[in-house]
């Protein structure tokens, strides 16, 4: 069996727990980053399930905090969902390569933590994902299996990849709508993942909501570019440390909907941008009242169907401020 | 005065030095990161220039390494010089917003170190930039302008954007094209900055050459969007750390000539990808031997006029692997 794994704050310290039903048991060790816990405080997480005299705090009373932390490499898989890409304006059926992006670490977030829409965001959205974490450094390109996976993915997470779509679209390269600060809510649980769950993985349930409107709804069976082929395609690229996170990519259900010619016209680089960014926001908010609003509240779970598997619930309400620091 | 850094390996091990005419005055203090190197060696490296006892050795007898070191984020500016913007079939003008990607850290790789092109690669290209150097952890958004611009950047390195055009392009997202392992030659010098010069920046002479043959040669006072403005943006949307390298976009002479219209269509994603690739690399190869091919030699040379200024020369012979580690 995996562990749930959680980072949480309380009386203003950090610290890592393991989740035994609603009671966070509290790990000793002091781990200032998510590789340190992987390598010296895993064991004693595991050692703390059968320890009914261990210190514990309820799962209500702490502030969860991304069980990933800085710095870390966030690698994120695009149009990975065939729903996804019919919505976004794209030909559904895989495509021949496996899109690939980044965001910076600094858009990491608590998963009951605000998202914050910078001032100059129209057009603001959601995507659920899951995510997996780097277990092990790899430094070379690897052949990755579903028989070795357990060796590269120590785990699992929820993971909410917001976009600015007026920034990421209009300006072609993802980067910038896709770092805000706050921008990338994660956790509240790291599931560590025995080696024999990682099966597991190919079927869990993914649900967001709105305002408890249920918007995105979709099982990792759908994933286009598979988590073991695309740790293989990566390695052959970049190095990733052990604590990295890599986004598995989002499903249908979002707020951004585009024709295939706004699709064409939005990725065009020869056309005047100012007139783009008019056009495709004026397109976008036609009828459509599903972007995010200040005052929304994002909701969102990834578990098996079976509830073996949990990553528990993010629970994320929009404000907006223009000037921030992160908050992780 | 600011101070030429380098970092060199001789007899298997990792050292700091400071140059002084050709010869490296070594750094006594061992420090794994530019960060600690920043903040721990740079005195000692300062005072070393005066001491005429310090050890040292030559420049040419050492195998120099990137003097950025990872983990660090690297943030690039695209399309950030008129005839840059020209040849890739934009308009040249400065456009209404600062294009921002990321390359992965493990593309660094020393300043005379191979340039491996993955076998997949055929559209192997270079582009010159210069590098800027995070020197403060910026947290939250900062007004950054000529006269604290110090205060945020430590220094400028000479970066090689090395670019997989037909990744890079047919893709769409950048990051996978400008990030395999050996796509940033970084170096030799990080030219550390006293407050007094900071305005020199804006008046630095790039240039490169294939095999001899001048390709690129640029000034920065060309750059559109400049260092100052650039950190402010950058800071409004992400956080970045001590030791984390800023790019500063490419000039133009790069082997990449596209027209609007090839433009437009590599940037379509509604376009069939497998035909894009193929109509895209026959287009760029068509009549044109400016491509990276296996065996050439590309220089690079950042200075001012007066070479007050002057941040080395990199050489580095393009080969061909198709699994390879990252070597910095």
């Amino acid at each position: 069996m995996g562990i749930q794994v959680v980072r949480f704050e309380k009386d203003n310290t950090e610290k890592w727990g393991v989740l035994s039903d609603n009671q966070i048991k509290v790990v000793k060790g002091n781990y200032l980053t998510l590789s340190d816990f992987l390598e010296e405080g895993q064991e004693e997480a595991k050692k703390l399930l059968e320890d009914s005299s261990a210190e514990s705090v309820s799962f209500n009373d702490v502030t969860l905090l991304s069980p990933v932390t800085k710095p870390a490499r966030i690698v994120c898989q695009g149009a990975n969902y065939s729903t996804h890409r019919a919505e976004s304006g794209m030909e559904a059926k895989r495509p021949p390569f496996n899109m690939i992006f980044s965001k910076a670490d600094s858009s990491l977030t608590g998963a009951n933590a605000n998202i914050v829409r910078p001032s100059n965001v129209d057009l603001l959205d959601y995507e659920i994902e899951l995510g997996l974490v780097i277990g092990s450094n790899i430094n070379e390109a690897v052949e990755v299996t579903d028989d070795n996976l357990h060796e590269y993915i120590a785990g699992i997470v929820l993971t909410n990849d917001v976009s600015a779509r007026d920034i990421q679209l209009v300006q072609g390269q993802w980067l910038k709508g896709k770092s805000y600060r706050t921008f990338c809510p994660t956790g509240p649980i790291l599931y560590l993942l025995d080696q024999e769950e990682i099966s597991l993985i190919h079927d869990l349930e993914l649900n967001l909501w709105v305002n408890d409107e249920l918007r995105q709804s979709a099982n990792t069976s759908q994933l286009l570019f598979k988590p073991a082929e695309t740790m293989t395609e990566l390695s052959q690229i970049m190095d990733l440390s052990k604590g990295d996170l890599v986004l598995s990519g989002t499903t249908g259900g979002v707020a951004m909907n585009l024709t295939p010619d706004i699709l064409k016209l939005v990725s065009d680089p020869t056309f005047p941008a100012e007139e783009k960014l008019t056009t495709f926001v004026d397109n976008q908010l036609r009828g459509n009242n599903k972007y995010l609003k200040d005052g929304d509240v994002v909701r969102a779970s990834i578990k098996s169907k079976d509830s073996k598997i949990d990553l528990g619930e993010q629970k994320n309400v929009i404000t907006s401020h223009s000037l921030v620091t992160s908050n992780h």
